[in-house]
This record gives C-alpha cells, structure tokens and sequence, in this order.
C-alpha cells in the first residue's frame, strides 16, 4: 500500500543488497517511516522480540525470512549447517513470542522442507520465505475481493453518500504482508471509487488504532477520523456508522470471535444500533477444535505499564512515555476479548463470506469437517 | 475525603486568612496535591474555565465562592456595589463554562438575594456559598445512604469475599464538594466494613478515572485497579463485575441517562452479563422536561485535541503532552452519550434507589409531577 505516494509492503527483499531484508520499524510510527535493514538471524529475532514488525501473519512471514538469513550468513562463510544448526536457529525465532501461532507454522513448514534436502539450504529458504510473502499478499487480497460486496451493497442504499466503516486495532496491511484483513474491503472499496470514512478507534492499551491505522488511511488517502474506544456506541445511536469490519486473533469452529480488547462492547453496540458486524480473518486462524471461545481461549494478561504508560511525540518532536495514572495505582491489562458468535454478522474469509457458525465454516472449508472429532 | 490521611473537601474557606477560599488544582492531579488560593473573582473565574476545579456541583459552587471573593473585595476597598457591578460579575462567572447548569442555577440563586438584601452584600454571599457547599456535601452523603444497601446485598451473597465494583469517569468528591455520587455508596460501604474493590475505566479521553478517580481510591485506601475502557465487557464475561456504578450529567423523567462517553457501552455489557447497572445521581440532574434522551439532549463536542494529545509525567517527573496520532489524521470528540433507561436496573437519588422509569422517579419526587406539562 502507500507510503509517501510510493506502493509498500511489510517486509521486502533489498532491491541491490543479497542477503539482506527490510522491514518497516513499526515502533516508530505515525511519528517517523524508518526502514530497517535485516542481514543477520539476530537482527530478525530482535525485530519480532521488540515489536519493530507485529501482527501474527507478519511474524510468521519475518520469521522465515530470518531463518534464511540466518542460513544464508552461515553457509556464505563456507560452513555446512548441520540439522543442529538449523534447530537452535529455529528455536531462537520460536522464544521471541512465544504464543505467535503463525511463527510456529511457519518454522514447522521451513522444517519440512529441510529435512528432505541437500545443502546449500539458502536458496530453499529463500524460496519458501518469497512464496509465505505472496501467499500472504494472496490472502489478504482475496479477503478484500469477498468483502467489498458488503461494502457495496451499502453504498448502493446510500447513493453516493461515503459508508461509514468502524474499525478497531490495526488489522491492516502493517500487521500482515499488504493489504490487511480487516483494512482489505476497505482498499478494495476504494479501489473501485467507492466513497468509504473509517471511523478508527484509538484501542486503548497499545494506541494501534490511533497509531498504525490512522497512518495506513492517511497514507492511502482514504477519509477517516480517530475516535476514543469510548465514543463506538453513540455514533452507533447517531447512525453515523453503517458498517463495523474488524480482525481476529483466533476464530472458533462455532464462530466467537477473539479479537483486541473492546471488540466485544462494540460488537454489543452494533447489535443494539442493528449496525451490521463483520470479522476478517484468513482462515488459518480459525481453531477448529473449540466450538466456543468465552472461558475457553486463554485471554493473555499483558504488562499494567501497557495501561499506566503511554508513548507519542512531544512538541519538540521527541517520542516520550509519560505515566498516566497515580504511582500506587495498579492497574489490570487484559489484551483480548471474546465476541461470541451470536453478536456476529459474518465471518470474511478468503473463501467467501459466511454465517458466524460451524455448519457455515464447513461449508466453505469442508477439509476441516472431521478435524476435532479425533 | 481523606488526603495524605487529612480529611479535605475539594473547597473551603482558609481556616485563617478572611476573603480567601481554598481549591485542589485538580489539573494536576494525580501527579502533585497543589492546594490555591482563591481570592479574587479573576482567580474564581481562571479556576473554572481552565478547569482546576471541574464536575458540574463543584463548579456551581465554587461561582458562589467567586461572587462572594468579588463582592467581598470591592466592599473591603470603601465601594457600595451597584447592581451592575453584580451583573458584571455574575456574567464573568457565567462565561467561564457556558453550558454548567449548575453554575446558572448558583448565580441565580445569588441575584435573587441580594434583589431583596442591603449592603453590605459580602456576608449575605458568604452565608449563601456556605449554604451550597453544605447542601452539596449532604446531598451526596444521602447518595451515599441509600446506595449503599445495593453493595451490601452483594456482599451478603459473596461471604467475605469483596464486591467487585466497575466505574467509569469521575464522578467522586473531587467533582462535588465530598462523598461524590457514584463513589458516595462505596465510601459507605467501607465505613461500614464491607468489602469492595473498584475497577476504574481510565475513561478517555480526558482521563479523569485514571487520574481522579484513581487517585481517591488510593488516597481513601479504597483496594483498586485501573482498567482501559476497553476491559470492562470481558471482565464482566469473566464474572469479575458485581456491579457497575455510574455518575449523570443529565437525567430524562424517562430514566435516560446522559454520561460521560462509553458509558453506554458498559451498561450494554452490563446487560449482557447480567451486572446490575446503577447510576447514582442529585435530583437536580433530572431534567423534567425530556422524556427520552437519544438525539434530544444535544452532546457537546470537545476539541479533537483531547484525543489527539494526553498529559501525563515523564521519568523526570515533569507534566508533558504528547502527540498519539498522525499529524494528517482528523479526531472526533464527542463527549458524552445517553444510556437508554432500558439498560438501567435502577437510579439511585438523595431520597431513594428507584427504578429508571418516569412513574418511580415521580413517585420519589412528586412535587415534579405537573412540572413539564405547561
């Protein structure tokens, strides 16, 4: 997507440099667009470890690129990594998040592919990490295809006046390779000259609202307004939202919804305003082992500094942390909630759009029909 | 309420310098306990309009205090006030916060007793700011009084283990003169022993729970935690909510309730999870002649700066604002919402807990009975 006018992704290979990857420093924005270099195994674990790149699909896709620079160093020096190699290196991509599905996936995949080859690894590497980039891409674009119908089923009723989409967190192209989940309609209804305004929540803790998808639609020219968590439900009651698209971090087989904490109070205010409700998510975040999600998917409790700190620009341009609450204050920070399937208008697949049900994630994805009962 | 263990209101008179009146600047709160001098009306009027006092009882009672300073200094210089030297300031106070209803109705109050009074006018004022100090202060005590059986029927039925209490915004002593409306009946509740732990929305974007209403609960030894707005729903799915408790800036007859922004979103979850939403409120916030709140009471927008920007303390411990947002990104900012009476499982007042509906609030207060009707 756009950056300065100019088409990015997430993570890229250096146009000259061999053996060299670069990645956007997500920590650093809105306030500054830093690119990253990645040459070494070390520099890819620190970018995961210290959230420069986030968003389960991109640390997957990092997480290959790292092994194969990690590989690519090793056997440029002339040395022939042996499999003990290859696993500690794969074992210091897995510690940096330790609960990232797609990081795993991705280490299992690269795993595979090793164990039935012949040195030099690098170009195989560098292979499979290409082809988890496009495949990425692929998917992403996909989900925007199937949910731009929604969006333009609603500007067919609104005759030229702009649909307003509410959004919460970053499910945009910087949490994936391009064009995101929840952000991908959204393009894709631009693409197409539909008039589009996202309402963007700030999404309190982290701000990845107020601070990555607001600079993802300035950046892209698309109209948007950042709004406090708070303020979802009275523009709801206003009528000055016609659509709520958000992401997922996990999906059940009967269709909750485990998404960024608050997701759920504007699930319930969409229900209340009859606002439709849709969740984007490629479907290898669905968990087709539980069938409901409230009590059952474990809730990460994060750092209280998440809540008690928060980070942004003085006026002299300095990115600073201040201390928002009093010192003997504790605070409690859970980073997700559970939106149970009932509130749920329907789920984007890359498949299609469907029912927030079992019957009708089977229906589109009927491999998976006997994938719990073992 | 309790201070570094002293009990203060958030105003009085010095205790030995006459013509002086004593406020909290609550700006800079939770940060430093700064405690100013009023002695001049200029001094009242800078405290109100740039917010060192805030809360709709506080700022009509700290206007008394202002037109007694005025009056109070211009007879102490040798001058008889004309009437239209108390129009002047009387209109000076009124500037200060436009829409603060309780400010109009303090300033009207005053014009009525000196139209019939001698000079000098100062001790008059200074009766009449005392007796609307006291008056708040004892309203919020009956608040108080008759909130605090809905807590102790929680407790019976949890057997020692502490009601878990969710608040949102500041609606405690430092926004009246002491005891506050929705912290009133948890005050109660721990002078009478029962256990209670408050779960305290940070309340964006201004913050006030996470720096006001915070710092009572830890100043009052009240056990805390401060939560995101986004926290509530999922706590209350997990069972960690007993009771939600909310302040109101307005209250239709109806039984609507207009509140900070968001509070609509947690009495929605409320009502999802089977919490007891109650909203604790002086009888001089119902406004007898609306019926429903939504779309009729008008919702003031802040500036987007609000939400753009936040305040807090460096390491250094210096107070800061710092920029969250893309410089190119728009904010909205409206500042309050209406929580349908639907959602609400009852209003707690000065003289009874009664159900948000126009025939109990009559019942409770039937000199209001015809009082729309002309």
């Amino acid at each position: 997507m756009l950056v300065d006018e100019q088409a990015y992704r997430s993570i890229w290979q250096h146009p000259e440099k061999p053996g060299c990857v670069q990645i956007i420093d997500q920590r650093q924005l809105p306030f500054r667009f830093v690119i990253e270099d990645l040459e070494h195994l070390e520099h890819a674990c620190r970018a995961i470890r210290d959230m420069h790149v986030r968003g389960a699909p991109l640390i997957g896709v990092t997480a290959a690129w790292g092994l194969y620079l990690g590989i690519y160093q090793l056997e440029r020096s002339g040395t022939k990594p042996a499999l003990q190699h290859i696993d500690d290196m794969i074992q210091q991509l897995l510690d940096t998040r330790p609960t990232a599905v797609n990081l795993r996936w991705a280490m299992l995949a690269a795993k595979q592919q090793l164990e039935k080859a012949e040195a030099p690894f690098a170009p195989l590497l560098e292979q499979l990490a290409k082809k988890l980039t496009d495949d990425d891409a692929e998917l992403c674009h996909q989900i925007g295809l199937q949910g731009v119908s929604i969006i333009e089923a609603i500007a067919e009723e609104k005759q030229g006046e702009p649909v307003n989409v509410l959004t919460h967190c970053n499910a945009g192209w910087l949490a994936t390779v391009d064009w995101g989940t929840a952000t991908s309609p959204i393009y894709q209804a631009q693409a197409r000259g539909i008039p589009v305004h996202v309402w963007v929540d700030e999404t309190r803790p982290r701000n990845q609202g107020a601070s990555l998808t607001a600079w993802e639609m300035a950046q892209q020219h698309i109209p948007h307004t950042v709004i406090v968590d708070n303020a979802g439900g009275h523009l709801m009651q206003q009528g000055q939202v016609d659509l709520v698209i958000v992401g997922s971090d996990r999906t059940t087989r009967g269709g909750d919804v485990a998404n960024k904490i608050g997701t759920y109070l504007k699930a319930l205010a969409a229900r209340d305003n009859d606002v439709p409700f849709y969740v984007a998510l490629p479907s290898s975040t669905i968990d087709w082992t539980l069938e409901r999600g409230v009590g059952a998917i474990p809730i990460e409790e994060r750092s209280p500094e998440e809540v008690t700190r928060v980070s942004g620009t003085t006026d002299s341009g300095e990115i600073t942390t201040v201390q928002l609450t009093p010192e003997n204050s504790p605070a409690a920070n859970p980073a997700f909630d559970v939106t149970p399937a009932r509130l749920v208008s329907g789920l984007i697949t890359e498949r299609g759009v469907c029912d927030a049900s079992k019957s009708a994630l089977l229906a589109l994805f009927p491999e998976h029909r006997d994938s719990w009962q073992s």
